[in-house]
């Protein structure tokens, strides 16, 4: 009648990362990347991957922001779980992102753990893995590094920022501090800022992970532990936050998981337990417990408005990349008038900006899915929008 | 930068328990408690507290229904946190239950950490604290108890039950397992089942817990430690579901704790992680983990249609209590669907039943709150039981 939490961890090792990283750029040589912190931060490794071909014109880049726990592989198998791209379907010849037509780029954000600079790397001034040493970085912080390195491959602009959640989080961040570099921008499913529910939520992920005293005060590289058990509480925490109760009630209900009667236990009794247990489970291998730490915090974090003197508006004065702006009706995690909220800022500076609530009982999740509507809107949009900026069609 | 978790907690030895207690009874001498799970117990002990007098006919009995971590004492300073009672502004003169009219009675649960028997127990077989040798609990389990005790107090019929919550669904199981005991029944903020998304909320919480290493298995009490640290977690995790994101923006937004600027670190920057790890530290100075892990299992396994065949409205078909069900606007735990399911199965069999939503931003957590129109509607409705009881009107 034991916890059923995993033993196996995320190897945090340097030859481990190397392998896991793909595409990989040393950045900020010459002049070092500021962080909102203050720090300074420089050279340092971005991890990422592309798909599909630069055009001559180099008018064709889209920029993919991954979401908390993604990463760079959109399309290809990923190399620690042998699964298939966490947006494979989205991004697929004849699909709304065809490699055929777009050079796409997807980016492991700083802070990550998939061959970006975050805690899990070494620090060159001690030769050890950052640990909480590493600073605290923000949304807008990733996207400057991401500017970096579109720098570094030559890109002044971009056709098209597109992300889910906190990648949402980013293609505001990058409308607003880049709006020359952005022609069209498709945040999903996300906000300006982050709510008092969820900052709420992440900071009991935290403190799970940080009450594992395998977690050693973020020094567990060093000590040979890992606070998975803490992570993959967190995990499951967040993970109900991801479904709706529809969708939990509708994939589950209170069916027992291979039995047929209550075991009067502690066991995983019902299917939405051993559901929620495996997602901890397969989560802490392939994800590190400081990065979790880091990149909610990030999330947290971020307030486009309060960076503009406290109006959102404010945020898209100087913004002319047409939007298309996604919510999800069951989605209670990043709900529909989040995304009004950003939409009424864009009207109140005359942006071009279209706006889809999408009827689902998937949740926030369902950014993530093969939702058909979902699909319909963004390539409406994504056609016209590369009508608009003289590439040629697809179809 | 170090999780702000708690270094105290709740002490289990039996001196303690017995200074915590309040009053307590012996059951389960001569006929031991059935178990749903198939165990006898007894003799065992439950602790409980009184309100008013009983009057001659026996007739102005009230059985308040305690939720998943509150316990007998609804009314005077509890004898751990020097608090005052949980409802002490619902059961209070001139409030709807008056000690002056009414003889009110309310029993710590069965599996719970107050003075009744539970995992933190002595188990008379072994001399040693049950921990998870305590058999897996029911809420029909908790009803049965309380029948019990009820006997040895030679209350045969109770004037009126009332609880919300976990305390609901006692409600909605004594009127189906008692109905000749019943006068009239309150549930407030219940169900008839536990939802799938309850239980994974309570399976993070478990798992906060038993992923602690202080757990011990459950046998903690003998190594001298505690599992406050997962405890604390599945108490923060567990809050957040009782309020509503409404109110959690009213109260804390994006507000920072005692500081100016984000501190680009780890320690509780925004009020809403401030509270949270508070609610979490204070909640291990009371309440047992081992209970904890017993009671949100009883919640679990809470459906009670399931135990007649399927069909809800055969739980009531003997039933002749009036009933009063409330369910709040922005309980997401308890959703209103949920009341209203109730609702239409007591309808089935005819029952005498009165049904209110009540308007309120403050989710679950309202029915513990001074919500004037739960108090009027209670009122009104337990005034008018009292007259057809033929109880003396109060007022």
């Amino acid at each position: 009648m034991t916890s059923a939490l995993p033993a196996a961890a995320f190897p945090s090792s340097p030859s481990a990362i190397a392998l896991r990283a793909g595409k990989r750029a040393t950045l900020g040589v010459e002049q070092k990347l500021r962080l909102d912190c203050g720090v300074e931060l420089g050279p340092f490794t971005l991890a990422y991957q592309t798909y599909g071909t630069l055009n001559p014109d180099k008018s064709n880049a889209v920029l993919i922001c991954h979401a908390l726990t993604l990463d760079q592989f959109v399309v290809e198998t990923h190399p620690v779980t042998g699964k298939p791209g966490w947006w494979d379907s989205f991004v697929a010849p004849g699909k709304p992102l065809d490699p055929a037509k777009y050079f796409i780029i997807c980016i492991n954000v700083v802070g990550g753990c998939m061959g970006s600079v975050g805690p899990t790397e070494i620090d060159p001034a001690t030769g050890k893995p950052y640990g909480l040493n590493f600073p605290v970085v923000t949304i807008a912080d990733m996207v400057r590094a991401q500017a970096m390195l579109l720098d570094h491959l030559g890109i002044d602009s971009l056709f098209c920022v597109i992300g889910g959640s906190m990648g949402g989080m980013q293609v505001l961040q990058w409308a607003s501090a880049y709006p020359d570099r952005v022609f069209a921008a498709i945040p999903v499913a996300t906000a300006a800022r982050h709510s008092a529910q969820n900052i709420a939520f992440h900071e009991v992920g935290r403190q799970a992970i940080m009450a594992d005293p395998d977690w050693h005060n973020g020094d567990y590289y060093s000590h040979g532990t890992s606070p998975h058990r803490g992570l993959a509480v967190a995990r499951m925490a967040a993970h109900i936050t991801y479904l709706s109760e529809t969708a939990l009630h509708r994939k589950f209900g209170r069916n027992l998981q291979d039995r047929e009667k209550l075991g009067f236990g502690f066991e995983a009794d019902f299917q939405v337990e051993s559901y929620l247990r495996h997602q901890g489970s397969t989560f802490v291998e392939r994800f590190d417990a400081n990065s979790y730490l880091y990149i909610t915090r990030a999330m947290d974090y971020f307030d486009l408005a309060r960076e503009h003197g406290g109006v959102l508006a404010n945020a898209f004065r100087n913004c002319r990349s047409r939007f298309c702006l996604v919510s999800f009706t069951s989605d209670w995690l990043f709900p529909t008038p989040e995304s009004r909220e950003v939409v009424q800022a864009l009207n109140a500076v005359a942006a071009n900006v279209s706006f889809v609530e999408i009827e689902t009982d998937k949740g926030h999740d369902a950014f993530l899915l093969d939702e058909p509507e979902m699909y319909k809107v963004l390539d409406g949009f994504l056609e016209a929008a590369a009508s608009a900026r003289g590439l040629k069609s697809r179809k």
